[in-house]
């Protein structure tokens, strides 16, 4: 980072838990941030010692691989040091609450938190208890039950602005565009916080999915929606799908993946009603055939999946970076 | 460590597998030597080049977040690199002996070896065969069934010193403290490496549990024995609780996990029998409202469970760089 | 590394995926690198810069602690940070494909893949979908189902020559040797990739094995076959065993583990028939008592076990190194 990089004095945000408060200028400064992070990345030497000596936990009560590689790497390229929390051989096993393993972690050193779980407000409730114990502990929100899942979040976004601008990524990019999210909106913590982020930024968002995974309540966000497919994809400039869980079927939510496909998927043809340039976001991983044609997810012309897997390292050590530089940070 | 660390010509322990035979000498290198990597935990940049380049193997054969992350974030702070050992995806799943596990580990060039394993004398095994073949492999015991626990009794003694003398903490600051170990000892090998480290320090050691957890036998250490609560307590400078496994109460071993907190539960109510400064530790994890009351175990005043973490760190960094400093070391 | 080691300019090979069309030079390459990094493996400061920032994942879609552990040090050693993919926490689980990961992983950074699977030709078909990408991603194969398993046979080699020579290890030291190799071929994927280069390098290799597990097409090979011991061992240099799978005897494939090692394991007894400096060794984990008498295994006079698993870390070093340093390898 060094030079390209000035210490952001704007930024105060210790706690990154949800998108749902965050300004225009927050925003840019994450953007703008992940860009030089970026320009690191393109280096043949690829880590910088921002985060040298320093601890990050990732705490991932749910598995995943995608997000915590991409934590991990982003703070490995940091030159953080790196505790795993396997909740497998854990002391939770042994009765300990997630408040005790947290003070643990903390305990022992460690300064960041990268925590998913399957219950909506774990993060939160996690770093309120740090904050109230007086500790400096930065924690992040890797996806909490149907909450938030602010990260992915902002690396769509970020990916989105840098079609327009790839150096200059900034909100105003996406005034007036128009951005179909379909799928299934209702269990998505990616789409509420996309919601957040992207109606912040300015852009015209349409959900679209079927009645059972699109409750009408989500018209409070200040966004259309559609229970049909074909609406939602006229003229947009950009269609982000979500994964689509397969036990929604066993929940007689959707008739069958095939049905689905029929009425949601998205394929090459379906985006001719789109703008000529459209693009189209998966947060992966993908069931190939069902939200997306395996045809269009191969496409590198439309399909921006692996451009947001490699946004999702940039945009995470810009997360760590920022987190770690306010006032009363760890350290 | 540089400066601040003189090479500890005096120690010439090149595995630490039990307290059984350690001097008040070598007790207080080790906590000399922890209180100047404490030193280096609290800089901003809290790593040191000691052990670069060289490898700790961590062979948990029983599962542990706590004792294999403080390893795992000690042996990174000393620069090491660290093999993990995960037995379920392991070599002796296709019938590999320990033995050989181990020997296969130094043959790659793991220069320590962290070991926990159900059985007692596990690691005394292996150190045995690592010396007759000649390896100059370290070999620490992580817990070794109801044998020892070497590393958490240190850390124990190293908090307590510091208690009295933090940047000084040495054994004879101990001397006649009456210290109170509730719980259910029989079971435990922290309790047993603690007895031999605390009573070599000079200690006043009582023990209290009820009579199915507190065999007669422990008499002969040089400690005094109460199967009620109270007289331990009276006048106690120090409260140790030990961890009670649920399935004592199948074994039926204590009636119920609410009659045992009754009558050896730790509260702040019970601690007026001691001393006005009285502190409490406990190894973790805690079963909440069972060892310890939860408003005792939240009280910074008088627990020190967090401290004790915080210590695991420095004096396993500590132990780690003792054991590569014999003469005969690795290296 | 550094000055000790030329650019080796010869080296055109990205993927290591079959030994099947290794050149006698190409052989000679790995093997000198080799012997350049097992000196500095002899140094204090066993590490080198070479691979720094650089991103090796390891997939390991069928679990092995031995392979897995080599390449995470070598990689280490070389400087690289490493992704560990652990299949069971993994996307996958969600139905995402082999395809689909490895992009995702490349996606991410990684620029070499480390891969077993139970499937022969995984890797295969991983490389050749990363060079219809156009990504400079290098892929090793550490094992495809009873394909191959270069990166075993050519520690082995690197074993074998440097018996010969220590320093300047290289094929023509092996022409001509008698090579025994001794059990269940048919399933031996080390024993396929060891075909390759000992027939390469020149050697007169002899299989031996019982009938179901020495098919009679293996003499396509260009090696002969024995279905008794004997005629094997007699003035063999190198007896060579494998592995036998306690599952070959409820597939009826073998009557007994005890009867397999009357006719077919090694003991000290049936070295006499080969020549008196005759050398034994395992890929790894031993039966013992079954492949080999346990009495040979700890006899370092004849057992090379653990210098196998010594050159492994020096010779999967030499393979990252040689992979990344193709002219158009990632970076």
């Amino acid at each position: 980072m060094t030079s390209s990089l000035h210490t952001p004095l704007q930024w105060h945000r210790r706690h990154i838990l949800s998108l749902q408060d965050f300004s225009v200028p927050e925003l840019d400064i994450v953007l703008q941030t992940a860009a030089s992070f970026q320009e690191v990345l393109n280096r043949r030497t690829k880590k910088v010692p921002t985060l040298q000596a320093r601890v990050v936990a990732n705490l991932f009560f749910e598995s995943s691989t995608r997000t915590r590689n991409s934590f991990e790497l982003a703070a490995k390229r940091l030159s953080a040091d790196i505790l795993n929390f396997a909740p497998g051989t854990s002391a939770l096993s042994k009765g300990e609450t997630i408040l005790d393993t947290a003070k643990t972690l903390w305990a022992m050193g460690a300064e960041f938190m990268v925590i998913r779980h399957q219950q909506s407000g774990v993060p939160h409730t996690i770093a309120a208890e740090m904050d109230r114990l007086g500790t400096q502990v930065a924690v992040l929100n890797a996806g909490d039950g149907l909450h938030e899942h602010p990260s992915q979040a902002l690396l769509d976004l970020f990916t989105l602005c840098q079609l327009y601008s790839p150096r200059q990524p900034r909100c105003e990019l996406l005034r007036g565009k128009k951005i179909a999210i379909v799928g299934d909106i209702r269990h998505s913590r990616v789409a509420r916080s996309n919601l957040y982020s992207l109606t912040t930024a300015g852009a015209d968002v349409h959900l679209a999915g079927p009645p059972t995974l699109l409750p009408p309540e989500f018209a409070k966000y200040g966004v259309t929606l559609h229970w049909q497919l074909e609406p939602a994809l006229a003229k947009a400039d950009i269609v982000m799908t979500l994964r689509l869980q397969r036990e929604r079927m066993d929940q007689h939510l959707i008739p069958s993946l095939r049905e689905y496909h029929q009425q949601f998927g998205i394929t090459h043809e379906r985006l001719r009603l789109c703008q000529p340039h459209v693009r189209v976001l998966h947060p992966g991983p993908v069931n190939r055939g069902v939200e997306l044609s395996s045809a269009l997810l191969d496409d590198g012309h439309v399909s921006l999946v692996n451009q947001q897997v490699t946004s999702g390292v940039a945009v995470r050590m810009a997360l760590l970076y920022l987190m770690g530089s306010t006032p009363d940070a760890g350290g």
